[in-house]
């Protein structure tokens, strides 16, 4: 089959120009005679890949000298457990946000080390708003307060940085970093799988303020406490090199399109198609409220659900992949990360139009 | 440069046709029209290579129905916490033997959750054997024992399998799982990180026995119990699916060479040819007791230290790469996974062989 519109929320696609260069990079990647899959994580090679791709990712979010940057595994999902473990000690209180999916997970993991307070929580609305943060009821002596900067289910994206009252702020941006430019100093951490918009699935960033490493419990598996993957650039035990070389070349790729402003600009104009589109029509409908809509993950109904199977097979055939809503919501959900070019939501927007003209 | 011969610890060499076919399938896959790193975990097409990935694996070690094989991140240091976590209650006595740089590192890390006792020690001899089992101090009602097969920095594999008295047996087996058969049924949890002779660093193969998960600790990280990954089929989060399509690129590999028993015969033909060169030789060493040789890590020593810079600069010009030993012990190691030809030790045997008529 030629190369289709992916419109998965993760693993998602990856730049064109990339897969070009990790194609041609087999089975000799930058003259060692070897593919990157297969050279020592302490080879100069490497060791200079993996420094490229940290100070490509600095440049790109202008993070702060204060900042370490972490190449854990694991994913998202194993910072849920990390964050508490590293950032709080014992039945400490911490605040959390629960806006979707994502950080109700995150509550649960913290739930297991600390107090965790729900600050504010959109569960009422179906998770389709961020509360007003004046409404937020925050702990004093917090030790962080944490949130998902967008859920990728819901399709909802925090449209402010929230005020943590002094306490780290923590974020998961696993679906944010990346896709326009961040102020890293308003943040204690945050962190990010890597499977939207940095790389290949089995690689997660993490940008931590410097001050908040070295507090882990006593009892912290190693490869779970922060300290660890700051003494030693990650390369504690073997990190997965072949996903660490992907990312640096999204980073190299981001870079050269311009850095993260340029990028937000394109971004920003396709989530505004493609929610136009939506608004504009009687046939479909996206439930969130206009102003936390997440420029990534953009959920939308039939409103008539007999044609959701139809819509999909048509839509894969058409060479639109992955449209399905999570089974958690149902529906449609296209998720337009860096990668998707503009051409694809033009496309799926004309797609739209032609289905709704024939069976609406 | 052209290819080389890749004598790497690990990341170690991947067999070139399976090199070739992950050079194909970009940037589509199976007809999906996107490369395997794009593809949602939860696609028909990867739920499907994942669990065919699991059932070569089950054919080529002949893995009992009574365990379960599971896929996390972390590599084999991240079971150095898993195992004592899933496997132990708080302050119980486990069971460990000392054969080298792994095994330290397992114990050291085990210790933060058990009463670890050290039941045998080769640290005397500086890690070349492997204490006779008669001499083994095993505590009595140790909830397992814990060894490592093949310790990659000195070299040295167990020649046996332990009798663990009742105990779960634990190895790992990162450097000697696929490199020939083993009994599955004497182990309670065999794991490896991949690679060795698994495939790209980033996944690790755990094979536990079913009746041994379930018991972690309360605030176990969900991600470090082996119960999360035994319910989801290892995909609770997202897995790393680029990973896991490559290893079950080459455990598709293994079986068309004719299975373990197959590999097994050519690794201990590749072992002895190395070995042999290496004894007939009084310019080279080493140090191993000889029914504990490594099949997979030689090492070697030149009896002119002076001479290792010259011997590794001709080796690389020469095409044989990585052949420096850990730099804990100095002198050189050839790695010869599966992934290394035959071809490729008789070359380097030519090699050295000149260099010894040049520099002896």
């Amino acid at each position: 089959m030629s190369r289709v519109y992916n419109f998965s929320a993760g693993p998602a696609a990856i730049p064109d120009p990339v897969l070009a260069r990790i194609k041609d990079d087999i089975p000799d990647w930058n003259g060692t005679g070897m593919s990157v899959m297969e050279v020592s994580h302490r080879s100069k090679e490497f060791v200079e890949a993996a420094a490229k791709a940290e100070q490509d990712l600095r440049d790109l979010l202008a993070i702060p000298d204060n900042y370490s940057v972490l190449f854990p595994q694991g994913g998202a999902t194993l910072q849920f457990s990390m964050v508490p473990l590293n950032l709080s000690t014992e039945g400490q209180t911490v605040d959390y946000v629960l806006s979707g999916s994502w950080s109700k997970k995150a509550i649960s993991e913290a739930s297991k080390y600390c107090n965790v307070n729900v600050a504010a929580d959109s569960s009422d609305q179906n998770f389709t708003y961020i509360p007003e943060e004046s409404s937020w009821n925050r702990s004093k002596g917090a030790a962080y307060l944490h949130y998902c900067s967008n859920e990728t289910i819901a399709g909802v994206e925090f449209p402010f940085i929230p005020d943590s009252g002094g306490a780290p702020l923590v974020s998961d941006m696993s679906s944010t970093l990346l896709s326009r430019p961040i102020d890293v100093s308003r943040f204690g951490v945050i962190y990010a799988g890597a499977q939207k918009n940095i790389g290949p699935a089995g690689i997660t960033l993490v940008i931590v303020r410097k001050d908040l490493i070295g507090g882990a419990r006593s009892w912290t598996p190693s490869l779970l406490d922060y300290s660890v993957y700051d003494k030693s650039d990650s390369m504690s035990n073997t990190p997965p090199v072949f996903t660490w070389y992907v990312a640096g070349l999204v980073f190299e790729y981001l870079k050269g399109l311009g850095g993260l402003v340029a990028v937000a600009k394109i971004n920003e104009r396709k989530a505004q198609k493609l929610y136009s589109a939506i608004d504009e029509s009687s046939f479909y409908s996206n439930p969130v409220r206009k102003d936390c809509r997440s420029w990534m993950n953009v959920p939308f109904i039939l409103q008539n659900p007999d044609l959701d199977a139809k819509f999909l097979s048509e839509a894969l055939a058409a060479g639109f992949a992955n449209l399905k809503g999570h089974r958690s919501v149902g529906g449609m959900r296209a998720s337009i990360y860096n990668a998707m070019p503009e051409a694809g939501i033009d496309a799926l927007i004309s797609f739209m139009r032609e289905f709704e003209r024939v069976n609406g």
